[in-house]
């Protein structure tokens, strides 16, 4: 195994091909083989995949080489291999959500943003391991840096396989920190809309759950976002994600805040010093980077952050409970133990109970809607630290705590509802941590554009 | 046929019952039984229900009969005989939500409404018709005072099961004008709650519609309404619906303002009339009546009105569009005609003309809010006259528009989400016509105070 360097890795990206597309020196069928070598050469160790449709994207993949031939893609995307993570209905291939429950089933529907990549021309390739209903019991998928290494959760298997290089962009769902953490620790960029910013299509059972895009380049990544955003819309009732048509520019910042989050104190030395070469190198570039000590605002927001690792915890917990219910009632053993230990807490809770988190939840987002005249944006590590050891449960004993990582970084920006963008600007130990950039509700966009100025100004960080 | 009246029609009351359940005198099996006798009497002519699971509900109500007997009901409507309108789920009987592509559907799940009803020792007696998936396409269900005419909808079941005697109260679902619509027409009272404040479980992917109450009192309505909220809470994200665990007394408005909306001027003139003589006797008690010329805020929200019955089936038109789009993909025999020509609407659309329908969405909310210290509630027609007559559509013609009825005095409260009640005062040509109270926002026991008043103090008019 390799030390993971963010400045000698190459990942895979599919903006760069298309114009080899156009050219008729390379086709999205051939980009399709190349995927699936990679595929056939890693899988077997990362094991990201739960389905592949090889055939219907072999047949995708000709019918885009069609169009690109004639002059005639579809969107930018056109022939892009896309994985989606098994929580997202698709059509052609079972949705079994990583939960015994949900083995064989198999709806023959199309999500609303599978249903967009396809009308962009997308491939779908097949579906991504996902931790048991994208919660914490965690599914086959190893780091692709480090088989002895969690991927991170819940999008194990979409983050794997961008990292892996076996697709170029994947589609991810996060609750608490399940695209945001997955993305760090396998040095992937992602973007975590605003809230309701990309349709999900049925997956409306719960207030923060958000449909993420996991890429090799961030070109790609706003590509794909923005072209499931033109189609499919936001949710029910809620605003689409919009934005430029093509990536954002890349913007320099002028302030930057610092957000510690709870997470802050139980950061390693190592990774605490790699995030703080980053600021030292923002500051070298003439961002004023505030720090919580420096401005009273940013401070207020940052007290608020106190508990919201628990607060979101309590609110998915509540809302996923009848769905929980129903399944341990047809049978006892239909979730894992982790999962009835989340069942059994959301018991123990009453609407008012939830209410309140409710009301704790609008504070944070009134403390975060404050600081927009103060900062253009926030920065924190995207994870704490790089990818945990997992070694699986040891039978007998009670499942071990957080098996795909902390999302302790993440739940700030779940629960407010704001977009992050994750970026590999670091490898600790020989591992990636993602840098991430999380802005006002609504503007991914903006978040999208200094992230790409960090991405392209911003030497990496090895420590 | 006996001409209606709503001073001569005596509705099925639950709440009355149950002091001779705690003096022994009846018990909820017997109440049970009553309903089956009523039942199978009026059901070959109504056709309210879709399937009926009496073994279950004999089981229910015996466990009822012995909680009551031992002076422990687990609630006010333990052993309350409730329909279940066949869009939500319920883990003993199917959901086919009348459209052939679930058929059969059976999931085998409790609504988190439903679930909630369970624990409250409610009797779930069976699934209701409902118009195919809460469209415009009809069910079997006759109006129970006269078999030649619509129930209304989409929750035609519902409304007509409660209204011929079978049942003291069930569940149904409102998007357009769906449980006050079919109430207006059968002489029921109905809670369509606010948006948000009954959690509809698995049914999240539109957003407006609600989970609300058809009883044949507004006790019972209340009683149900707040059992629910007390256990399953609201939506994900919203706050519950919340209020006295008692049906809240009776309240005499100060100033009531009279909603038109654009069905005013389709008003028949017996309908405007009746509606007239409920305004004068209003005005009798001392109820200061404002009507749109009289001030200039409601003559702003009235002028936001118009056009919001487009916008509304534009909105959920553009919600279910992928819903609708997997279903025909399925099958193209899967929906009706009425529903393909919704989906062929929505399919015109982009995501940005809905992003315009959700501006002027949020335009007649805040023109409704801004009501709040105008008057203490709205009051309008619950529908445009009584319930229209339906004789099916003619084979190789096209689907007759609206036959379950006209939706337009509904939509204001739907798009708005605000609370509404309708209340049977008034006969017009010998069937029911209801008249509603409409809250702001989260004011649903406020509104339930209002109508209770109305109903209690107001002499019926028969037109």
């Amino acid at each position: 195994m390799t030390a993971y360097s963010p400045r000698d890795f190459h990942p895979l990206r599919f903006q760069l091909a298309t114009t080899a597309f156009a050219g008729g020196t390379d086709t999205p069928r051939a980009f399709l083989e190349r995927c699936l070598a990679t595929l056939a050469e890693r899988e077997p160790v990362v094991r990201a995949w739960v389905v592949l449709n090889e055939a219907a994207a072999r047949d995708a993949a000709d019918a885009s080489t069609a169009r690109w031939a004639a002059g005639r893609p579809l969107s930018p995307i056109d022939g892009m291999p896309v994985g989606i993570k098994d929580l997202l209905e698709t059509r052609d291939m079972p949705t079994q959500m990583g939960c015994p429950a949900y083995r064989g089933n198999f709806p023959k529907r199309d999500n609303a943003a599978v249903w967009a990549l396809r009308e962009a021309g997308a491939v779908i390739l097949g579906k991504t391991v996902t931790t048991e209903l994208g919660g914490a019991h965690p599914g086959p998928t190893t780091n692709p840096f480090d088989q002895t290494r969690t991927p991170g959760g819940s999008s194990s298997g979409s983050a794997a396989a961008v990292a892996a290089r076996m697709v170029p962009a994947a589609l991810g769902t996060q609750v608490g920190g399940s695209v945001i953490r997955p993305s760090s620790y396998c040095g992937n960029v992602a973007l975590k809309p605003t809230q309701g910013g990309i349709n999900r299509g049925e997956r409306q059972a719960t207030s923060m759950s958000t449909t993420g895009i996991h890429a090799g380049s961030i070109e790609d990544m706003w590509l794909v976002a923005i072209e499931i955003g033109k189609r499919a819309g936001g949710d029910p009732g809620r605003p689409p994600l919009s934005g430029p048509p093509v990536p954002p520019s890349a913007r320099r910042p002028m302030v930057l805040g610092v957000m510690e989050t709870e997470g802050w104190a139980a950061l390693d030395d190592a990774s605490r010093s790699a995030f703080e070469q980053v600021v030292e190198r923002l500051r070298a570039q003439g961002v004023t980077v505030l720090r919580r000590a420096e401005h009273p605002m940013l401070e207020a927001f940052e007290a608020s952050l106190m508990g919201v690792q628990a607060m979101t915890s309590a609110i998915t917990g509540w809302e996923n409970h009848w769905l929980f219910r129903n399944l341990v009632a047809q049978n006892p053993d239909a979730i894992s133990a982790r999962s009835k230990a989340v069942l059994a807490m959301a018991e123990r809770m009453t609407p008012e109970d939830y209410r309140l988190h409710l009301l704790r939840r609008e504070e944070v987002r009134a403390r975060h809607a404050a600081l927009a005249p103060v900062v253009d944006a926030l920065i924190a590590p995207a994870s704490p630290g790089p990818a945990p050891a997992w070694s699986g449960d040891v039978p007998g004993q009670p499942p071990k705590p957080r098996p795909t990582g902390d999302a302790v970084f993440n739940t700030p920006s779940s629960g407010i509802g704001a977009p992050a963008v994750t970026i590999p600007l670091c490898a600790v130990g020989g591992l990636p941590m993602g840098i991430q950039v999380m802005a006002q509700v609504q503007m991914d966009a903006h978040a999208t554009a200094i992230a790409r100025w960090m991405l392209e100004t911003i030497d990496p960080v090895v420590a």
